[in-house]
């Protein structure tokens, strides 16, 4: 059994590697070779927490496995990350476990990967500024992560809190980019990509900011009752997702398919434009809007990928087992 | 984190630690305090195999976590166990992952286990004859755990090829106990206390075959369609089970309720009897009959049990994790 500890992943798993490993599955996920099991999450009546899995299996990867862990509010006084999770690996062909992974930092580096394939997928070649709503600790991956696939030449931002925006403002000033926290009014003026990463549970951003041929990444609804755009937003874009059936239960289409503004045939997952089964953005004036809900399979993905990367650089652990 | 590879667990776990784990989790199910998760179970399309999690949480106990793992039926041939698990025990108060634990011989042990204690709280005490249903692997640890129960002075035992009953007869010889090939009417007009552990799709013991005052544990039935014993002695029995709604989805009594021979309420969790809340046999011609579907939280019982165990004895190894 091999076992990459969480504070290894950072020196191994790099942007690139999680981009093409969340691209494949997503592609796999729309041909029908892989699929998720479906989720447990239960709040577990403990130190109110939310503890669950999500798991499934990619027969043309043959990753089998699951992501198990959670929610833990009061980690933060204890000095650790509330988010904690960690990887399970096994073998398709035996059923042994096959490898343990720290999964801290790869939920991080594939939640933004997500919205980087969307982005690589979707936007418009020549889009110039980025947008993101919400500056908690997965903004700074969203924006290191979209910000290589446009020749983006600024980034706009906006949080509830905008004092709390120095560290997207941090990582702009790395990427050599100019930085500007503005309203949302200005920032849907300016944007040609926009992710919203929050844990908002009412619309942030509204139709009537957000200009045509605009990219939305929503990466922040995970949830039922969580929402980051209005319905008239959705009900205005071409629709992608990651799952169709997380999008419209837990997703950010769950509120716009609930009073009928779209239909589940609306939305299409990005592994079909990836496949080349769908060809994606219809027009330079279309807004696109891409549902990213986060699934097991991404998880495996790059765990898998951190796996091989671990024994290749031999950082691996072996454990007889 | 503490790992315990399975080639550990023989000389670390007894059968009195695993009496002792689940007898405990089954009183804390019926009090309330602790409860199984759903469970996930999938026929993933490769190499045949079914591949699931059964999980849960004793707040009790702090045991949170999951055993995770199937069924290969194309493992023996390469050498190794059909049936593998791998059981992850998560810490409650951080969310991080705690311990990995070697599942094959611990899911053997808890529903050897889980047979045991039923025979502990719900046979005769005079008890003299043990009847044995089934040859397969998990038998002889049947016999084992309950023939410990009561002072047992013989042993008789059927199954569909009665040429596989040898390795039953090496364990009774081993136990210094006669052991009989059957009839299944001579196991019933005999025995005193029955354990069916077969995977049998057909009821194969009868109302009519079994006399008053026996205890039937019935062990084999985990999935939709199998069924060891007869409707009509479900409804004649004074029924227990581990956790009634697997009892009535996937065990033994899926059956008899669906035909309305027994209803949800007749069915008592074992643990209600241990917690001194249910009285468990009313009378000595009574028929008393224990459903066994195996939880996820038997599972997590024996697995921290084994891990207090493997610390003690300085057998775990310790992994940075």
């Amino acid at each position: 059994m091999i076992i990459v500890p969480e504070k290894e992943i950072a020196a191994l798993m790099t942007r690139s590697a999680a981009f093409e490993a969340v691209e494949k599955v997503f592609a796999s996920m729309a041909s029908g070779s892989a699929y998720n099991f479906p989720v447990i999450r239960e709040a577990i009546g403990h130190a109110d927490a939310l503890y669950g899995f999500k798991s499934g299996f990619d027969r043309a990867a043959l990753n089998l496995g699951l992501k198990s862990g959670g929610y833990w509010p009061g980690n933060a006084a204890k000095g650790i990350t509330n988010h904690q999770s960690t990887i399970f690996l096994f073998d398709a062909d035996t059923g042994k476990c096959r490898a343990i992974v720290g999964g801290n930092l790869l939920t991080a580096l594939r939640t933004a990967a997500a919205a980087a394939v969307s982005v690589a997928h979707l936007a418009r070649q020549d889009a110039k500024v980025l947008g993101i709503i919400g500056a908690g600790h997965q903004a700074s991956y969203q924006l290191r992560a979209v910000a290589e696939q446009r020749g983006f030449e600024k980034i706009v931002a906006w949080n509830r809190s905008p004092e709390k925006l120095d560290g997207l403002r941090d990582v702009a000033a790395e990427l050599g980019l100019p930085f500007e926290s503005v309203t949302l009014d200005e920032l849907g003026a300016q944007s040609d990509v926009i992710v919203t990463i929050t844990s908002s549970f009412d619309p942030i951003l509204r139709a009537a900011q957000v200009r045509p041929g605009t990219h939305i990444a929503c990466m922040g609804t995970d949830t039922k009752g969580k929402q980051e755009v209005d319905n008239a937003l959705v009900g205005a874009a071409n629709v992608f997702t990651d799952e169709r059936a997380q999008s419209i239960s837990i997703g950010e289409c769950q509120h716009a398919i609930a009073d009928r503004t779209i239909q589940e045939a609306d939305i299409t997952e990005l592994g079909a434009v990836i496949n080349g089964d769908h060809p994606g953005r219809g027009s330079d004036v279309e807004i696109t809007l891409f549902d990213g809900t986060g699934v097991g399979l991404q998880d495996l993905a790059v765990a898998s990928s951190v796996v091989d990367l671990a024994v290749e650089k031999g950082v691996a652990l072996e454990v007889e087992f």
